[in-house]
């Protein structure tokens, strides 16, 4: 019988408080307020980024980058870094040429709150600004592995990532995707960045082959998982509870897993991944039960 | 009495020229045509990049780095990039929602050739594309340098470059800015990245402190003076020259340097600027002759 969903255990939870208050702090030191003329765009950067995300990609660069001892207060810079990233992604795709969202996590999406013109440059803007956070020396000391985050990172936001995935969505609008189509679409809007985070952590602490491929098929199989999820909470979920307008990539004509599958195969399939995510952990005898409970978290999650 | 407008000379003609067609060859090879699903994407990014665009930047990246030596192939990856990056952000100024222009380059702009969708992702994956491209060690074999250019242009790209730029250009439709908040938006606008361009040739040549300073300086000057001349032209050009709507500034409402300064004054500003751009470069005795008739040519335009 599948699991209901419910809230994450009590240490779980401490957890992903204690990685939101600390990536939220260094956001907020990295977007300082701005009395420029300019401050508009310091204000939908912040709006855009301090917005009570659960911060599941600085979650697992934290408990990555931890599994090989990395200074918190270091890793958190590429923590926050992959959140810009998510964050510019989620501003750029609410846009009326896009999703045309009115709603991200219960408030107005920032172009809304803003204007269009503004929401379009802070997206840009934290996009660049994130590259920025990577190559300085305070992130590693080595500039090998700055170079490498830079590389992944612009590699999972590009036209191969996020900027790919996003225009398979919106050609899919109008087009029928076959599985492999929406699987290879979630992989380059979702799954690559997941992706990063989970390998960033072995890249800042100079992991061995073995850990970091252990890392990047956890984050696979955990990417394509949480879209699967997604897609049952779009169908499934109150705007309430997930924040968005609910039905919204079912009225849109988009191809979903859950409007090509069924929703019960889709729920068994994100069930076999977030098993498969765990098993991936082995290797860590015991050391990643946190990214486990994370998976498992994803796969119960209420939004 | 001013020069009157003319052509580049046969000399710096030919060096544009190879430069135009070196750089193009790059930026086709790193933007390769698509036969996958998501291939407007592609297309909107070479159509963004291809365009008969005259490669100031990648001319300044070729130039000075020529001054130290550096490898013309390798010169021609930093100097695509820089081109990304300034490719991406005119195809966001012409949206809708920013000065919402149809022609670029003589040609529809990229929202108008595509849509608005594609044409805001395709800015997207080239400011990614631009960032990757850099950390690649066919770029430059020290990562230090990979890092230091990444860093650069990213500063340039982001709030206190081209984006805050930006929101300056467009809060400025709406205000009237005074001539110092006029020449701190065209420095973010435009002069950072022209500042990119040349500094970047110093930095993949690893060249000392004074030369560096001296491409600095240089920039800065040239970028002023190429930013009160697009001004003027602005006034004074027709489409058919420029290739964009001329007279769009003033109608706009926008603060230019000619609406603060008049026309006369601007053009003196504008000279005074590129002899003290050409003074800089004194230190390469008489090895950057082909910068200082760059900077000749910037205020002798017609287009």
């Amino acid at each position: 019988m599948a699991p209901s969903p419910r809230d994450a255990s009590p240490a779980l939870q401490d957890r992903m408080n204690d990685v939101v208050e600390g990536v939220n702090k260094t956001i907020a030191r990295l977007l300082p307020e701005s009395d420029l003329a300019e401050a508009p765009l310091y204000e939908a950067m912040r709006y855009g980024t301090l917005n009570g995300g659960k911060r599941l990609r600085p979650f697992l660069v934290m408990e990555s980058a931890a599994l090989f001892g990395v200074d918190a207060m270091r890793a958190r810079r590429t923590a926050a870094a992959v959140e810009f990233v998510h964050c510019y992604s989620l501003i750029h795709d609410d846009l009326p040429a896009m999703d045309d969202a009115q709603l991200r996590r219960g408030k107005p999406a920032t172009h809304v709150a803003f204007d269009q013109a503004t929401a379009i440059l802070a997206g840009d803007a934290l996009l660049a600004l994130a590259f920025e956070v990577l190559t300085d020396s305070d992130t590693h000391e080595d500039p090998r592995v700055r170079c490498e985050l830079v590389t992944m990172l612009a590699h999972a936001a590009g036209p191969q990532g996020l900027c790919g995935g996003q225009m398979l969505d919106i050609i899919g609008e109008k087009a029928d995707f076959d599985l492999g189509t929406i699987s290879r679409m979630q992989r380059m809007k979702t799954g690559k960045l997941i992706s990063f985070a989970c390998e960033a952590g072995a890249v800042l602490g100079k992991a061995g082959d073995p850990q970091r491929r252990a890392l990047v098929n956890y984050a696979n199989d955990l990417g394509l998982a949480f879209q699967v999820t997604d897609d049952i909470l779009d169908v499934e979920g109150s705007a309430a509870e997930t924040g968005k307008d609910s039905g919204k990539d079912g009225k849109a004509g988009k191809s979903t897993f859950v409007s090509t599958m069924g929703k019960d195969p889709a729920r068994a399939r994100a069930e076999m991944l977030v098993a498969q995510a765990k098993a991936h952990l082995n290797i860590f005898q015991g050391r990643a039960d946190t990214l486990k409970e994370m998976a498992d978290y994803v796969l119960q999650r209420r939004a």
